[in-house]
């Protein structure tokens, strides 16, 4: 009994420490490149909470989250698809769904898993909780012929929508049914397509063209109208011009009736009238833009850069829709992530193994902290956002 | 000792059961009016989760959640504020801060919670962990007269706006220093301002008139400009039109381009065009409306109405401006309040005792849960709201 009493005591101690509840809200990751982790943090006071080890290829990753925000999904570039509890620091779940896998989304009830395949070709649906396959939709767009998948994000009325690069195609996949998925074809959409955006609400969706110039359009209210080409001047227009990096679209910033978008190759942003989809100006910045994000009150966007200017992050003022202000926060600005509210940025800085946060009023560093070759930033806010 | 181990065990059996974690993303506050009390309730497998007792007078209330999303702010029509634990299903501290309240606000920031009082008329804040008094901003606006104050919201950079009823004035409070709050003051903004609305992205403050027709205009990124007036016949236009309930304006629908608003006294749903400030339409409906909301991706607008049409609830089609579907959930229907991306809303039916939770694609019944004449219902997500 006398060595009993202690054990219970350490039990009971551990239990307490553990008991010590934590909220979802204000939770993240951040993506360890060469570390194959993520390491979960904390936004009230910046802070790392836990490392998480075992993910796999992390080269090309990006992550959604539970609607209840206790779970985030990491899709990473090896078809590997890992579930994080943000709750007990540990992995939960961890399968390799796929060869080559480029990105995911989540259904809007949460219920469904959708994660864009390389090799094979195609998407798979998979169940939230258990990541059990619920479907696999190839991406035959000839017999025998499967395409690379990009550009997959979800719609309103558990939908995904997604790009074939091979095909030229943009399909809709309507999950209502699970056990009956139906996909809906959009042809001749443009020469291979290799990202896309949805707007905030959820109604366009907009596929860059790697293969010619122009920006595919789906006007998710209105599909039988087909898909539109707006801004044919917009892409790599010169054979010649070295384009560093491919933008990402993901990230375009909507503010208001503008939308703010990186020229491909060239040293500028582009702002465009979402109203009529034409080019308003084109702002000229340090650098071939990559990330152009706004912060969430829509006053600000930051856009940082491709090589060699990847140590810049510049900050557009959206009313007056010029470059206010130049920040070097340090090597390889490779990501950034507004907290919900916007008052603060989290930027990852690869090459400085380090997280830089701002203070997006003062433009003045709250903290920096320690993280090996990160290269992107998730808040569990996007758990409630429509068209990631 | 022998007595000892059973209680050890108890104990043990007690910590284990409260450490299964809970998330904070899926959670939300039902409020019961007349018991003084509010439920936690979860969206992700609509249930309650629990009651919490002793609010003081919630005839009128209104919620805030903190950044994590951890704790609810409740705010008493009897100057009571309640600060509700949500991971451990408690009253975490209350305090009343003044005789009489009609709302708050949470600092963009997380730290300061602001509320506005009729008696005595002003804004009070308060540390959001402690609730002890940071700031006291009597609304004197004349020597020894203080205004109820009215409309109070968040805005980005640490501030809040509100409205003096008393005074006609509109005031902006500056709390990036909390030791030192700056007021601006917008002085004949209108007579007896009585509710506003915060557009999302928290630029454009409108305030609506009980004195007198129109709505005034603060536009946040240009306040040299001053308010204006905007919408010149909106309002009370016939002074022997009986207004049942003048409407909320805080849940207005901000849908792209267009503004839906409750016409004051008339069955009409009014679509403001936001890029003039001009009216587009005026729809036709089954009562006068009370709440006018937008699912989160803006297709469809839920209008409830004042007695004694407060059994139905209608949807607007946001695409063609129309009443597409006409609900009667029940009676009394006070609120509703959609789940972050859409798929669901809640409903609060005050004399049928019922919160009742629909599909928004299908418009079916997901459930009905039971609560005691629920007037309020708000969810976690709202943490991560601009204007709120």
């Amino acid at each position: 009994m006398n060595k009993l009493l202690p054990t219970l005591a350490l039990t009971l101690f551990a239990l307490s420490a553990q008991a010590d509840p934590r909220a979802t809200g204000d939770l993240g990751l951040v993506i360890e490149r060469e570390d194959s982790a993520a390491l979960i943090i904390n936004t009230s006071e910046p802070k790392q909470l836990a490392k998480i080890d075992g993910l796999g290829d992390l080269s090309h990753a990006s992550v959604v989250f539970s609607r209840d925000q206790r779970y985030a999904y990491v899709f990473g570039r090896d078809g590997g698809l890992s579930k994080i509890d943000l709750l007990q620091d540990k992995l939960d779940k961890r399968i390799i769904q796929a060869g080559n896998s480029i990105g995911g989304a989540i259904s809007q009830d949460g219920k469904l898993i959708a994660v864009s395949n390389y090799e094979p070709g195609g998407v798979k649906v998979f169940a939230a909780d258990t990541l059990a396959l619920v479907a696999d939709i190839p991406a035959e767009y000839a017999p025998g012929k499967r395409s690379k998948v990009v550009g997959l994000v979800d719609a309103p009325g558990q939908k995904f929508v997604f790009s074939l690069f091979d095909a030229g195609e943009i399909w809709t996949l309507d999950m209502k049914n699970p056990q009956q998925p139906v996909v809906e074809k959009f042809k001749n959409i443009g020469k291979e397509p290799y990202d896309a955006l949805m707007s905030p609400e959820g109604r366009f969706y907009i596929a860059g063209l790697f293969g010619e110039s122009g920006l595919a359009l789906l006007d998710l209210w209105d599909t039988a109208a087909g898909v539109k080409r707006i801004l044919p001047t917009y892409g790599k227009d010169d054979p010649k011009l070295p384009v560093y990096k491919m933008p990402h679209l993901e990230g375009w910033a909507m503010a208001g009736d503008l939308l703010f978008a990186p020229a491909v190759g060239k040293h500028e942003v582009l702002v465009v009238d979402k109203r009529t989809w034409t080019l308003l100006k084109a702002i000229p910045v340090a650098g071939q833009p990559v990330f152009v994000m706004a912060r969430p009150d829509a006053r600000q966007v930051w856009v940082n850069f491709a090589m060699p200017d990847n140590n810049q992050l510049q900050i557009i003022d959206t009313k007056d829709l010029t470059v206010s202000t130049t920040l070097s926060p340090g090597k390889a600005v490779l990501h950034m992530e507004f907290t919900p509210r916007g008052e603060q940025v989290w930027v990852a800085l690869r090459d400085d193994n380090q997280v830089v946060v701002y203070d997006t009023a003062t433009l003045r560093e709250v903290t920096r902290l320690p993280a090996r070759h990160p290269n992107g930033i998730f808040f569990s806010a996007r758990a409630h956002k429509i068209g990631f």
